[in-house]
Protein backbone atom coordinates (compact mmCIF):
# COMPACT_ATOMS: atom_id res chain seq x y z
CA UNK A 1 0.00 0.00 0.00
CA UNK A 2 2.50 2.62 1.29
CA UNK A 3 4.81 1.47 -1.73
CA UNK A 4 2.01 1.63 -4.44
CA UNK A 5 1.88 5.30 -2.75
CA UNK A 6 5.32 6.39 -3.02
CA UNK A 7 4.97 4.91 -6.90
CA UNK A 8 2.28 6.86 -7.35
CA UNK A 9 4.17 9.90 -6.26
CA UNK A 10 7.01 9.51 -8.18
CA UNK A 11 4.89 9.56 -10.92
CA UNK A 12 2.75 12.93 -9.99
CA UNK A 13 6.27 14.64 -9.59
CA UNK A 14 7.54 13.81 -12.74
CA UNK A 15 4.50 14.83 -14.82
CA UNK A 16 4.54 17.92 -12.82
CA UNK A 17 5.65 20.73 -15.32
CA UNK A 18 6.52 22.79 -12.28
CA UNK A 19 7.57 22.62 -8.61
CA UNK A 20 4.89 24.95 -6.70
CA UNK A 21 6.84 26.29 -3.32
CA UNK A 22 5.89 27.35 0.11
CA UNK A 23 7.13 29.24 3.15
CA UNK A 24 6.00 31.28 5.72
CA UNK A 25 7.33 34.79 6.11
CA UNK A 26 7.43 36.68 9.08
CA UNK A 27 4.15 38.28 9.69
CA UNK A 28 2.42 34.14 9.96
CA UNK A 29 1.50 34.00 5.96
CA UNK A 30 2.04 31.34 3.84
CA UNK A 31 3.55 32.01 0.66
CA UNK A 32 3.52 30.91 -2.30
CA UNK A 33 5.86 30.25 -5.90
CA UNK A 34 6.39 28.20 -9.09
CA UNK A 35 9.57 26.84 -9.71
CA UNK A 36 10.76 25.14 -12.21
CA UNK A 37 11.36 21.50 -12.06
CA UNK A 38 13.38 20.12 -9.00
CA UNK A 39 17.72 19.98 -10.73
CA UNK A 40 18.18 16.61 -8.94
CA UNK A 41 15.69 14.10 -6.67
CA UNK A 42 16.59 11.06 -4.27
CA UNK A 43 13.19 9.25 -4.43
CA UNK A 44 10.46 11.65 -2.61
CA UNK A 45 13.49 12.62 -0.06
CA UNK A 46 15.07 15.55 -0.75
CA UNK A 47 14.52 17.92 -3.91
CA UNK A 48 17.64 20.57 -5.44
CA UNK A 49 16.16 23.64 -6.82
CA UNK A 50 18.12 26.54 -7.68
CA UNK A 51 17.47 30.25 -7.32
CA UNK A 52 18.19 33.88 -6.47
CA UNK A 53 19.99 34.30 -3.62
CA UNK A 54 18.25 37.68 -3.24
CA UNK A 55 14.98 36.36 -3.36
CA UNK A 56 12.13 36.91 -1.11
CA UNK A 57 12.10 32.86 -0.38
CA UNK A 58 15.58 32.52 1.00
CA UNK A 59 14.88 35.41 3.00
CA UNK A 60 11.72 33.66 4.48
CA UNK A 61 13.42 30.34 4.69
CA UNK A 62 16.51 31.27 6.37
CA UNK A 63 14.12 33.00 9.28
CA UNK A 64 12.18 29.87 9.07
CA UNK A 65 12.82 26.68 7.08
CA UNK A 66 9.20 24.79 7.02
CA UNK A 67 8.51 24.29 3.38
CA UNK A 68 6.06 22.51 1.25
CA UNK A 69 6.70 21.25 -2.34
CA UNK A 70 3.08 20.78 -4.21
CA UNK A 71 3.27 18.99 -7.38
CA UNK A 72 0.17 18.22 -9.42
CA UNK A 73 -1.01 16.62 -12.76
CA UNK A 74 -3.54 18.56 -13.70
CA UNK A 75 -5.12 15.99 -16.75
CA UNK A 76 -5.73 13.45 -13.76
CA UNK A 77 -6.47 15.51 -10.80
CA UNK A 78 -3.67 14.67 -8.78
CA UNK A 79 -1.72 15.71 -6.70
CA UNK A 80 1.27 15.51 -3.74
CA UNK A 81 2.04 17.81 -1.02
CA UNK A 82 5.30 17.06 0.59
CA UNK A 83 6.01 18.57 3.79
CA UNK A 84 9.45 19.12 5.12
CA UNK A 85 12.62 21.61 5.40
CA UNK A 86 14.72 24.01 3.36
CA UNK A 87 18.03 24.65 2.94
CA UNK A 88 19.86 27.48 1.87
CA UNK A 89 23.29 26.14 0.10
CA UNK A 90 25.81 28.59 -1.18
CA UNK A 91 28.53 25.83 -1.30
CA UNK A 92 30.81 25.95 -4.36
CA UNK A 93 30.77 22.14 -4.62
CA UNK A 94 26.78 22.20 -4.66
CA UNK A 95 26.28 25.00 -6.79
CA UNK A 96 28.74 23.62 -9.50
CA UNK A 97 26.95 19.96 -9.24
CA UNK A 98 23.42 21.80 -9.45
CA UNK A 99 24.46 24.15 -12.61
CA UNK A 100 23.62 23.51 -15.99
CA UNK A 101 24.54 25.10 -19.27
CA UNK A 102 21.95 27.80 -19.84
CA UNK A 103 22.15 28.64 -16.72
CA UNK A 104 23.90 32.59 -17.68
CA UNK A 105 20.73 33.53 -18.98
CA UNK A 106 19.36 33.61 -14.83
CA UNK A 107 22.73 33.96 -13.19
CA UNK A 108 24.73 36.71 -15.25
CA UNK A 109 28.17 36.08 -13.45
CA UNK A 110 28.18 32.09 -13.91
CA UNK A 111 28.22 29.17 -11.26
CA UNK A 112 30.42 31.34 -8.83
CA UNK A 113 27.54 34.77 -9.20
CA UNK A 114 26.82 35.44 -5.40
CA UNK A 115 23.29 35.73 -6.57
CA UNK A 116 22.92 32.14 -7.70
CA UNK A 117 21.95 29.28 -4.73
CA UNK A 118 20.44 26.11 -4.09
CA UNK A 119 17.67 25.23 -2.49
CA UNK A 120 17.63 21.73 -0.46
CA UNK A 121 14.68 20.51 0.21
CA UNK A 122 14.18 17.22 2.47
CA UNK A 123 10.47 16.14 3.18
CA UNK A 124 8.87 14.25 6.54
CA UNK A 125 5.58 13.14 4.68
CA UNK A 126 3.51 13.16 2.19
CA UNK A 127 -0.26 13.58 0.99
CA UNK A 128 -1.25 12.87 -1.94
CA UNK A 129 -4.83 13.33 -3.71
CA UNK A 130 -6.84 11.11 -6.20
CA UNK A 131 -10.23 10.81 -6.83
CA UNK A 132 -11.30 13.26 -4.76
CA UNK A 133 -9.78 11.38 -1.53
CA UNK A 134 -6.17 12.08 0.63
CA UNK A 135 -3.55 9.51 1.88
CA UNK A 136 -1.05 10.55 4.17
CA UNK A 137 2.44 8.94 4.65
CA UNK A 138 6.08 9.31 6.30
CA UNK A 139 9.02 9.59 3.98
CA UNK A 140 11.85 7.60 5.32
CA UNK B 1 1.54 52.00 -12.44
CA UNK B 2 -0.52 50.42 -9.95
CA UNK B 3 -2.86 50.08 -12.10
CA UNK B 4 -1.31 48.74 -15.07
CA UNK B 5 -0.23 46.03 -12.58
CA UNK B 6 -3.92 45.13 -11.19
CA UNK B 7 -5.04 44.75 -14.88
CA UNK B 8 -1.72 42.35 -15.44
CA UNK B 9 -2.74 40.48 -11.93
CA UNK B 10 -6.69 40.07 -13.43
CA UNK B 11 -5.52 39.07 -16.88
CA UNK B 12 -2.99 36.22 -14.83
CA UNK B 13 -6.52 34.82 -12.73
CA UNK B 14 -8.27 34.91 -15.72
CA UNK B 15 -5.86 32.62 -17.68
CA UNK B 16 -4.89 30.32 -14.57
CA UNK B 17 -6.53 27.26 -14.63
CA UNK B 18 -6.35 26.18 -11.31
CA UNK B 19 -6.08 27.64 -7.92
CA UNK B 20 -2.93 27.18 -5.49
CA UNK B 21 -4.44 27.52 -2.03
CA UNK B 22 -2.29 27.90 0.79
CA UNK B 23 -2.60 27.83 4.46
CA UNK B 24 -0.64 27.15 8.07
CA UNK B 25 -1.51 24.11 9.74
CA UNK B 26 -0.91 23.66 13.50
CA UNK B 27 2.84 22.86 13.52
CA UNK B 28 3.77 26.00 11.37
CA UNK B 29 4.34 24.40 8.24
CA UNK B 30 3.04 25.73 5.11
CA UNK B 31 0.40 23.61 3.31
CA UNK B 32 -0.41 23.81 -0.30
CA UNK B 33 -3.31 22.24 -2.93
CA UNK B 34 -4.71 22.98 -6.12
CA UNK B 35 -8.23 24.39 -6.35
CA UNK B 36 -10.48 24.40 -9.42
CA UNK B 37 -11.05 28.26 -10.35
CA UNK B 38 -12.76 30.47 -8.24
CA UNK B 39 -16.66 30.73 -8.38
CA UNK B 40 -17.06 34.52 -7.53
CA UNK B 41 -14.22 37.44 -7.57
CA UNK B 42 -14.30 40.59 -6.80
CA UNK B 43 -11.52 42.34 -8.42
CA UNK B 44 -8.40 41.22 -6.84
CA UNK B 45 -10.07 41.13 -3.61
CA UNK B 46 -12.56 38.70 -2.72
CA UNK B 47 -12.43 35.32 -3.97
CA UNK B 48 -14.84 32.59 -3.53
CA UNK B 49 -14.52 28.50 -3.46
CA UNK B 50 -15.95 25.62 -2.58
CA UNK B 51 -14.99 22.76 -0.69
CA UNK B 52 -15.32 19.68 1.80
CA UNK B 53 -16.41 21.22 5.03
CA UNK B 54 -14.59 17.86 6.45
CA UNK B 55 -11.03 19.02 4.70
CA UNK B 56 -8.10 19.45 6.46
CA UNK B 57 -7.77 22.84 4.97
CA UNK B 58 -10.87 23.76 6.32
CA UNK B 59 -9.98 22.84 9.83
CA UNK B 60 -6.82 24.44 9.12
CA UNK B 61 -8.40 27.48 8.36
CA UNK B 62 -10.32 28.08 11.12
CA UNK B 63 -7.61 27.44 13.21
CA UNK B 64 -5.27 30.08 11.13
CA UNK B 65 -7.04 32.28 9.03
CA UNK B 66 -3.84 33.57 7.64
CA UNK B 67 -3.91 32.05 3.28
CA UNK B 68 -2.54 32.73 0.50
CA UNK B 69 -3.81 32.18 -3.20
CA UNK B 70 -1.17 31.73 -6.20
CA UNK B 71 -2.15 31.75 -9.64
CA UNK B 72 0.20 31.09 -12.80
CA UNK B 73 0.31 31.98 -16.76
CA UNK B 74 2.69 28.98 -17.22
CA UNK B 75 3.20 29.98 -20.92
CA UNK B 76 3.92 33.28 -19.94
CA UNK B 77 6.11 32.64 -17.06
CA UNK B 78 4.03 34.99 -14.92
CA UNK B 79 2.29 34.74 -11.73
CA UNK B 80 0.54 36.08 -8.81
CA UNK B 81 0.11 35.58 -5.25
CA UNK B 82 -2.56 37.03 -3.06
CA UNK B 83 -1.87 37.57 0.60
CA UNK B 84 -4.96 37.91 3.12
CA UNK B 85 -7.40 36.13 5.38
CA UNK B 86 -10.08 33.08 4.43
CA UNK B 87 -13.23 32.56 6.06
CA UNK B 88 -15.26 29.36 6.29
CA UNK B 89 -18.57 30.18 4.92
CA UNK B 90 -22.05 27.18 5.95
CA UNK B 91 -24.77 29.73 5.76
CA UNK B 92 -27.45 28.42 3.44
CA UNK B 93 -27.67 32.15 1.70
CA UNK B 94 -24.29 31.88 0.36
CA UNK B 95 -23.60 28.20 -0.41
CA UNK B 96 -26.94 28.68 -2.48
CA UNK B 97 -25.55 31.18 -4.05
CA UNK B 98 -21.88 29.74 -4.97
CA UNK B 99 -23.77 26.37 -6.03
CA UNK B 100 -24.06 25.35 -9.40
CA UNK B 101 -25.54 22.46 -11.47
CA UNK B 102 -23.44 19.56 -11.09
CA UNK B 103 -21.98 20.27 -8.05
CA UNK B 104 -23.78 16.80 -6.85
CA UNK B 105 -20.76 15.11 -8.12
CA UNK B 106 -18.61 16.29 -5.76
CA UNK B 107 -21.37 16.59 -2.64
CA UNK B 108 -24.02 13.82 -2.66
CA UNK B 109 -26.81 15.70 -0.76
CA UNK B 110 -27.04 18.62 -2.65
CA UNK B 111 -26.79 22.51 -2.22
CA UNK B 112 -27.49 21.66 2.00
CA UNK B 113 -25.10 19.20 2.39
CA UNK B 114 -23.22 19.92 5.23
CA UNK B 115 -19.85 18.27 3.87
CA UNK B 116 -20.53 21.30 1.54
CA UNK B 117 -19.06 24.83 2.00
CA UNK B 118 -17.79 27.68 0.80
CA UNK B 119 -14.44 29.45 1.13
CA UNK B 120 -14.20 33.18 1.01
CA UNK B 121 -10.89 34.80 0.86
CA UNK B 122 -10.06 38.47 1.52
CA UNK B 123 -6.80 39.98 -0.08
CA UNK B 124 -4.38 42.57 1.65
CA UNK B 125 -1.73 42.67 -0.92
CA UNK B 126 -0.41 40.94 -3.79
CA UNK B 127 3.24 40.17 -5.56
CA UNK B 128 3.45 40.00 -9.09
CA UNK B 129 6.36 37.66 -10.87
CA UNK B 130 7.48 38.90 -14.87
CA UNK B 131 10.44 38.25 -16.41
CA UNK B 132 11.96 37.48 -13.32
CA UNK B 133 10.46 40.25 -11.57
CA UNK B 134 8.25 40.86 -8.60
CA UNK B 135 6.19 44.01 -7.67
CA UNK B 136 4.35 44.10 -4.94
CA UNK B 137 1.12 46.60 -4.76
CA UNK B 138 -1.36 46.75 -2.11
CA UNK B 139 -5.26 45.71 -2.73
CA UNK B 140 -7.85 48.52 -1.54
Amino acid sequence: MAKDLFKLGLSIVSRSGKTIISSVDEYGFPNTKAMLKPREQDGLKTFYLTTNTSSMRVHQYRNNPKACLYFFDARFFRGIMLRGTMEVLEDQETKARIWKTGDTMYYKEGVTDPDYCVLKFTASDARIYENFKSLSFEIE
